[in-house]
């Protein structure tokens, strides 16, 4: 156990403990605060950025870090920086998500109870290299009111931790403690954390699916895993050829590498010589690789003319296919003989993430999006519209994994919990020895309020 | 790992996916066949009960199993079986917690998405002795459709093992699989289950704090733990005698072994010598022990007349008093010199389950209900009052110590998640390529819907 570990954590939980009393206006004043921190340290912050990108192309031409790094370590190239700052201003004028009550009853004349809204505690966030995700989880943990410690990918670090110097000055200047908000470097720091659930309330991991396991097999906090997606379209025996085309085209190319694109396609085997040969010429078009079971393949080469692109473009798949989450533009395709086949296909072989049915029938709409077990299941539309600007949340934490608490695409509503209130108005107070058998009732009268009144 | 485990958990999710698509009427239907079932095997289960408690009496004997469990063990004393059999028609009746809108919204022409509640999956349940918990939280995973392996205490295996059958043979004769519901009997079992997070997808487990942290220590599947209670009662400076007098001898002796019961009372410096002594004359004639702090404890011995049982019944705190669950007649005092010293100390020592303020101040009920770090904060009001029935839940399945998910009492809806259902009515279709700058914009127009259209 590293002690500074510790310290940290310790002043992330008194932070958040010394914030409760203060006004949640204040938030929204910080992340002012901190944009014009941002703004005033503009040009030292990007000179640091050079520098972990002269370093990281170091790496990059010696084959240890992969190209695309750079564009995402790059802080300066086209409007990012200010978008980044943007996205404060964004953050803040979003809806204070603490303080909504989301039920309020009566159990007795004048004792009354509300459910709020509010924030978790000490959150520990752990992404990859993109450093400007640092002030993005920042204005988050603030606008819900939540201290966290924050984790980027070790090639930003010269960035990151100006940045985190400017977020700290930038609370400095308020009532909220400047430790609401601490960056840490090492992994040997991240794993001393883990342990410590007595002042961690929440980890959420963004990255890899092993990075998720790992991190949920070695905490007992509770974690909110951020991990790919393996998503899949079923073309249903009823599909439409134009909405077939389209929305395949759009979720395998529109941007491969999220995790809302499309990995697998599943052919019903009715349209195996109609729709998916029309399908296949649009994707191979588009550039894209398609690896094919046996009755998927035939279909294409028995196509007259053959398809361009057929020799280089066109594979055979095997047994591990279905599981490869391809983030490229590569499509695993595989024909079914019935909805209820290709809802336990995807079951078994996805990961519960977005899935669409392409289908003119009423009834297997429904019985896709009730039968496939994924945090969002689409009629006829693409499974890149697994988002949380697009679900109309203003911003997005990202999109959870996991099953419980915040699932599918989570807005600023995942970064919080609720309590109860409870305040009994007699003179008396109350007891729960006045209620029983042959003595007080609960009255239980739903009570109409938005906010609680204490 | 026993391949008996994971036969076992497959079942599960198989049940669970198979479930989906009938109608959750069904379920209520399965619950009445399940109290017909057990009302028909009665004699059976009684003979069973009546082994495992003769068994248990040869333990108790020899002092390896405490007086207490064979109360909690016994199925026929008062109306313990008719009370079961009447829960499951209690939970029968409760409105569906799965199928709720929670949010609707158009993103553009024809294109609609909803977030409804629904189903969580496998639940591994893992609770104590008391054999009718098997019943009511097989009826709890109906109601909510979820599958469910359960593991109770085996001092009750003879009893549990007759029940489960039971409520198998009730399911047989509905549409639901009969392996929805399934029991296990030993620790082994629980430890490969554990394991198995492709197919379990939530852990509860009731019991010690121990139990729970064992159990987050040892999987990656997500744990809603209900482990005990440590509350705390603090007497304001503005505290009204009469209150604090009845609320605190109700917190502690209405039911002393609840995890909702009080274990210590924090007594504003101010009220040394008029309120405290007067408080302390209530619990010490009610048979309460108080470990008390020097200035709660020289309080008492400076008091004329002394209190009764001062001798017998006053001891002084040490450093670990106030980390104490004493889940009996039990009370640690401690004196402290403000309304925040008291917030601290609660949130370092309590374990963030129900706590109250007894004050006649408006700005300090609130400050305590805001900075106190627990499930419920109360005002005037016993903590014994923390309990899904008295919150108007209909049931509970327990009270949550985590911070996520389902936080204090929780009733059917800790046993749901939600799931985004989305479709586009449009003749195209919708892909996310036709939005964007110069392109179509997000209209998110609130859609008033309280089920699903599809």
């Amino acid at each position: 156990m590293s002690s500074g570990a510790a310290d940290i954590a310790k002043l992330a939980k008194t932070a958040f403990q010394n914030s409760q009393l203060i006004p949640s206006s204040e938030r929204v004043t910080a992340l002012h605060s901190i944009r014009t921190e941002l703004h005033a340290r503009k040009d030292a912050i990007l000179e640091a950025n050079k520098e972990d990108l002269e370093a990281a192309q170091v790496e990059v031409k010696s084959g240890r870090l992969s190209q695309s790094l750079l564009s995402r370590l790059d802080l300066v190239q086209g409007d990012k920086w200010d978008s980044m700052l943007q996205g404060i201003l964004d953050v803040a004028a979003l809806p204070d998500p603490t303080g909504r009550v989301s039920y309020a009853t009566e159990l007795d004349d004048g004792l009354e109870l509300y459910r709020v809204s509010c924030s978790i505690g000490v959150l520990l966030v752990i992404f990859e290299a993109r450093p400007e995700v640092v002030v993005n989880i920042a204005a988050l943990a603030i606008k819900s009111g939540n201290a966290a410690i924050l984790k980027g990918g070790k090639e930003s670090n010269r960035t990151t931790r100006l940045l985190s110097q400017a977020i700290s000055a930038g609370l400095a200047k308020t009532s909220l403690p400047d430790t609401y908000i601490q960056t840490i470097e090492t992994r040997a720091e991240v794993s001393s954390l883990l342990a410590l659930d007595q002042y961690i309330d929440l980890v959420i991991p963004r990255g890899s699916k092993d990075l998720v396991r790992t991190i949920q097999q070695n905490t007992r906090i509770s974690v909110i895993g951020h991990a790919d997606g393996l998503c899949s379209i079923y073309l249903d025996e009823s599909a439409d050829l134009e909405k077939a085309k389209r929305i395949v085209f759009d979720s395998k190319t529109n941007y491969p590498s999220a995790c809302n694109a499309v990995e697998t396609l599943i052919v019903h085997e009715s349209l195996l010589t109609t729709i998916w040969p029309e399908v296949a010429n649009v994707l191979l078009a588009g550039n894209v690789q398609l690896i094919c079971d046996p009755p998927t393949l035939t279909a294409l080469t028995m196509m007259v003319p053959q398809p361009q692109n057929l020799n280089t473009h066109v594979k055979s798949s095997d047994a591990e296919t279905y599981d490869i989450e391809h983030i490229s533009l590569t499509l695993s395709v595989v024909a079914l003989p019935s909805l209820s086949s290709a809802t336990e296909f995807i079951n078994l072989h996805g990961s519960h993430h977005t899935d669409c049915i392409i289908t003119e029938s009423e009834p297997n709409a429904s019985a896709f999006c009730q039968g496939v077990d994924s945090s969002s299941t689409y009629v006829n539309a693409s499974t890149r519209f697994a988002d949380g600007f697009r679900y109309g949340f203003g911003t997005e934490v990202g999109i959870a994994t996991g099953r419980i608490h915040a699932r599918g695409p989570v807005g600023l509503e995942g970064l919080v919990t609720y309590k109860y209130k409870m305040r009994s108005k007699d003179k008396a107070g109350h007891i729960v020895g006045e209620f029983g058998l042959g003595k007080k009732e609960y009255s239980h009268k739903i009570i109409s309020a938005t906010s609680v009144p204490f």
